[in-house]
């Protein structure tokens, strides 16, 4: 009899596994930042352009990096956008625009910690646009890095299909916009601002989750909510391990004295630091609910398994009298006190008004 | 048999479900300060302004913001209040009185996080006041921006319908207040002092919420209790979203080195930060009081199913005996021992004595 | 029948309501320190002035706050103390004194944070003066501010009938004590001292209780211990409440630069300074302690309902076999296989045999 | 019947009271440093002085303080011990030597919490030297005071049989030993590297005390071990209380500007610094791991609880269909349907087929 | 009868004594870093020395460390690995390199705290190697010392066996890798950040761990599986113990003002650190859902059991009421009611009927 085997029928009263995300625990636990060989090239690489001040603006797509030299140094802002990374478009591109070989590291590595660093008068950041996946109910990562140079800002994106930028663009195309009177400094802090923006997106998304999961744990707690509670508590991990990182990058531009960062811009920047303060003190308010939700969820479940058993042991314990009044009546003693003709209903009565009284009591003293 | 669509009868052992408020939870849970055009404009606007010096006041209720420039520059001191928030009012007075569009986004903005900023020779903060909605429970927030700038305050509430500040306009028409001898930066004291006061009252009636929940665990603990308890829970989280962002605006306007603020004034502000600490302090006990009723929930259902499920087992326990010896005098043999008449009197006896024997055996070693 | 109204009969299973203290609850929450119109002026005031320098004391028992006006500005150290607060003295005091109205304001006030403040060449701190009441077992508090001036030290006490200070007046009254030496600084001091080094009086006590309930939650955890201990915990609360502030407030003193405090008094600052730090830790090592007692509460109250279940389905097991057997026997069966004269003592002898046996694999297997 | 007073036999189901050390519990709570009276005179008292340089030494025992005072002033390093603490010599002693009475407070009192000062170009630091008692298995400590001066340190141990610097002695005996090289400030060094030291020694032997515990809660886990968990949890406490000041003492060495240390000696006192922060961390993993063996506990006794009332359900429940068998067969209906001579052995052939089968179906899911 | 002492009768319910690990435990507490003495002498030890420049390389195996004393002074960079320690080498070769006695007795000592220092000229750290034993599934720990002096690099590693170096010396080899151009500040950076990725795979190995156990711990929560967590959670107290002090080490390279740093290593510093606090967080990740992971598995066991006895509980009560009518019909009165021919079908119908409307009530209102 091989009971190990056959874990379906136990497992009636469990929950699928999948619902648990042993898989996506790896994911979340797979963070090593080091093991850059592991990065594969992407398949597809946009290069876009956009080379613009505040009375003209060119939009170039190339096809090769090699391309972007003629960017360099010109009076105009360039900004460089990558979609999908690939080992020798970065380096060569970077090696034009004079970035540090670490830097040019970091933008190669994956799971990296978002940082900012201030290294040979450029100022680079990296960290990571979340997206919500209604799908798997997961929260995604892609990693954003954007380099600013003297006039430049290099941005790297791993996902050529998605890009996040695109309502940058439509703006920047706008000749009397607020981006196109800036400078390379406030293109830059608006794509940090675009990003950080969309944190809420997906806390958005997650309060929604959270919601519905409240409503179902109060209403019919079962084992999938729990999956659905440990599940949600993951991708709280993954909030938690991208907010302080960011702030702390936010506040390194508003501390830096680069010459790249004009006076004025640190104001916005601030407005960076104020919102992505607030989306960390949101992420832990969800940890919190979480804990909450858990603790409902045990009381819940407590609370049917202990009517169920309380109504059995008081059937039970109802039922017990009249056994033994019935074994009382069943022995088989010659003389017999009482063999009144109405012995058996007489009998059968008090059977009945034995638990009957029994549950008055209990009632009385609230036991159900 | 579809049992999952009448939850009506499940229900009967659990808590109708808006008790728990999941829609409360979204609420609380839905915090984006980004998205600025959710903000509908106000039905109904008010617009008031004090313009006053230690010897003469001038009450002025305007129909258009466009009437106020008269006040900029002026030698009076002047407090233009808006009470309910347009984009257009907000926008064009604002840069009558050259505030700086960031400024001007956050006052637009709704969900915002407590915030103090020094823009352009201007003071600029946001709060929320809070109210106690007595019918549904719920700590309410209502933001209030508020504007010193050389010789003016503007302040601005988002409802129309209930003005904080009205016991300040009170006192303001006294010729010998002490606020009409101050200058610009005494009256955004007194404001922010009437607001951070004002937490206090609402604290008073958690407490009082506190104080009757936790009468009502002791007395008779029930799953509605849970309810509260969890609802309580959530209106703490609105107190500790406040409490230290408001603390940090106090700090910043007490560590200020603004011209707009008068040497003299920062011993009021921190009159109003001892008293926001001390909030914020309280909020933390609250929080712990909460989960030790929490234990105290949990203990008393347990205690109370506990005493059922002995009370069941004792008298089960009690009866088994008799059972059995109902039992084995009920044994069809024919060669029965004790054929004397009054062996059925003994038995029940005998019947009678195993349990209360028992009884005595249990009482004795304090298991009831 | 209505079971809601009849409590009396439920609450034999718990503990009477005012041990848990839900009174208790409303005083340590209601913490409001802003409605200054609700002090009650004291019925009685009691002023005594001690005027001394190393070489001569006097001392007066004044009847009015007037008469103490003589006192400013003289060479001797004037030690002003008000028993008893009423609006109106202490408003005509500090006037005479100098003292700002926000300190006023303070003294005036109730249920206010520990704090201390350096205004107009004054320092203040006000702090509360703690006293274990062995009657309720709580912690009470007195309001006591202090105020140091130029040769002079305004004390003012909440409680006319209880003075703090007594211990302090008869060393005061010795020529050659070491305050007659000191200046107004070192007065300050002592009287700071006296408070903290009373704290740990009334941790002394409330130490005396934790060690009580603790013998108690070993010998017979009941639900009244549990009510001591959700009781002891309100009553930490009150000590948390207390110790940071002061030690910050004793900081201050550490820190100042006012020419108010000799250089030399620091080192007096720091000692209580010391002091209040380990009555600190000493308040948090008593927190932990609770949480430890908690825990072992729950732990000896499950145990104990354990052993009664266990004892009761080990008992009702046992008896199921004889039930069985009773009934195989009680079979009317007219072919029976064993009509021999000893089948009756056989069964019985059978139903004994059978619980014996188990008993003795239960007992093997360490089930009780 | 007076269930209360007979807890003897309540008893057997708990632990012997004293396991649970509430006594224990009384010393760790009485920490009330302000008491000094309290302190008695010990009734011996040994005064020891080195007196030496890196070239000779002498070593006096005296019988009296008064005679310590030639040491004062001399070009050699004098260290004189005093163990067992006496009020008058104490003084009389500092007073020669210039240490100020504060200081002198400090050595008298007792249950002060660990403290460095640096007084009238003394310092001074006391720390508690901690013993483990294998007997009582607690942590014992003996305050040790030590006062740096010009040449000359001063030692206070409070128990004049054991002596924690003897190490020390042989060592200063030895003509080329390092610490003969060195002036008072590495002799200092030294003393408090030895106690130090000796803290690992102490949890080495709680080490030692938690891995056998641990191996007793794994095996078997019963009351007793809960008591001794929460005895080591109060050791715990002991550690906690001494390691973070004793910390912050290193650290006020190292940061001291005091012409009494060397240059060179900060890098010895951060040794000393490194091995106290090693030591609180192990303490904090200590404290970790007792959490866990509580849950480990709690679990074994739950799981060998759930064990026994599995147990008894199954038996119960797989009598009953036989009882109901029985109780069928053995109605007294005239008109029987089997009066089959095998009717008896079929019924009881039925009453064991139907909780073979049901064992079965429990063991197939997994039950048991 | 001796149930003490047949524990493997007992353990059947429990766990193998060696899967909790409570020699794990002990190598974990014992932490003492005091006992140099304790170390033996490795017996094998391995010195190589790599001579190097831009241009060119030597390598030297040695069999004394006398010979190394040649390479000191050189003006090419020296970096003397040695594999194995014996008090003697290290002394004599410190000695040769002007290494003060403490960082000597740092490098011999064991269970050290990861730290670094700066003395006489010579940057000295001393941290962990952390292997991962795959079969005993244990953290290792490796003590590694680094000397960094001028021109010359000294390694102290404890196992002769394993190099952690070996991918370094590879590198070296080649004329025109990165390491041979940089100085001994970027081959001591090399060795930090070698040792710091290799924390990143030990993770990793732990991560897979974690991801195995709470399939395990969702598909069939064993006791098995606790033990499981148990001795994770105890691996996870390593990396909790080698992580912050590694930071702080490398936080002390990036502030160091000491000559030995190029001001360019600081951003390769830097970079560690960015790795070294990812690492950190990482490891709080794991500890938390250790945490959850207790939780999902204390659930999991709990509704297990719950499933278990709801079953036995509405089976046993299923029974009771056929009992009873069983008890009824089996009374001996002589006046029986219904003595038609089929009262004993009616009987044993009605004896069905019951428990099934009553299956029919309980599935109705879900309970199970």
């Amino acid at each position: 009899m091989n009971v190990k085997l056959k874990p379906e029928k136990y497992l009636r009263y469990l929950v699928p596994l999948h619902l648990f995300g042993a898989r996506r625990t790896r994911e979340i636990l797979n963070q090593n930042p080091t093991i850059i060989p592991l990065r594969e090239d992407s398949k597809e690489v946009k290069i876009t352009v956009y080379d613009y001040n505040a009375t003209s603006i060119e939009v170039h797509e190339l096809k090769d990096v090699t391309e972007c030299s003629r960017f360099l140094g010109s009076e105009t802002i360039s900004w460089i956008n990558i979609d999908g990374i690939r080992k020798a478009d970065v380096e060569s591109l970077c090696n034009y625009f004079g970035v540090h070989p670490l830097v040019q590291e970091d933008i190669l590595s994956i799971n990296q910690r978002p940082k900012m660093d201030d290294i040979d008068n450029i100022l680079f950041c990296l960290l990571n646009m979340l997206y919500y996946n209604s799908e798997k109910n997961t929260v995604e990562q892609e990693q954003i890095s954007i380099v600013l140079g003297n006039n430049f800002v290099l941005s790297f994106q791993e996902d050529a299909n998605r890009d996040v930028f695109n309502s940058l663009r439509e703006k920047m195309k706008l000749n009397n916009s607020r981006i196109r009177q800036g400078g390379a400094d406030y293109l830059c802090y608006t794509m940090l601002d675009l990003i950080v923006d969309h944190y809420f997106l997906v806390m958005e998304s997650l309060g929604d989750q959270i919601e519905d999961l409240e409503e179902e744990v109060v209403r019919s707690a079962t084992q999938r909510s729990l999956a659905k509670i440990n599940q949600l508590r993951k991708e709280l991990i993954v909030l938690k391990r991208n907010m302080p990182p960011v702030r702390d990058l936010i506040n390194g531009f508003i501390r830096s004295d680069s010459d790249l960062l004009d006076d004025r811009s640190t104001k916005y920047f601030k407005d960076i630091y104020d919102h992505i303060v607030q989306a960390n003190d949101l992420s832990e308010t969800y940890r919190d609910m979480m804990i909450n939700m858990h603790d409902l969820y045990l009381n819940n479940v407590n609370l049917r398994m202990n009517e169920v058993m309380k109504v059995m042991a008081i059937v039970t314990c109802l039922m017990a009298p009249a056994t033994v009044i019935g074994g009382i009546f069943g022995m088989n003693f010659e003389s017999f006190p009482w063999h009144s003709p109405y012995g058996f209903i007489g009998a059968v009565a008090f059977m009945l008004f034995v638990p009957i009284v029994m549950l008055f009591v209990f009632r009385k003293r609230g036991w159900f």
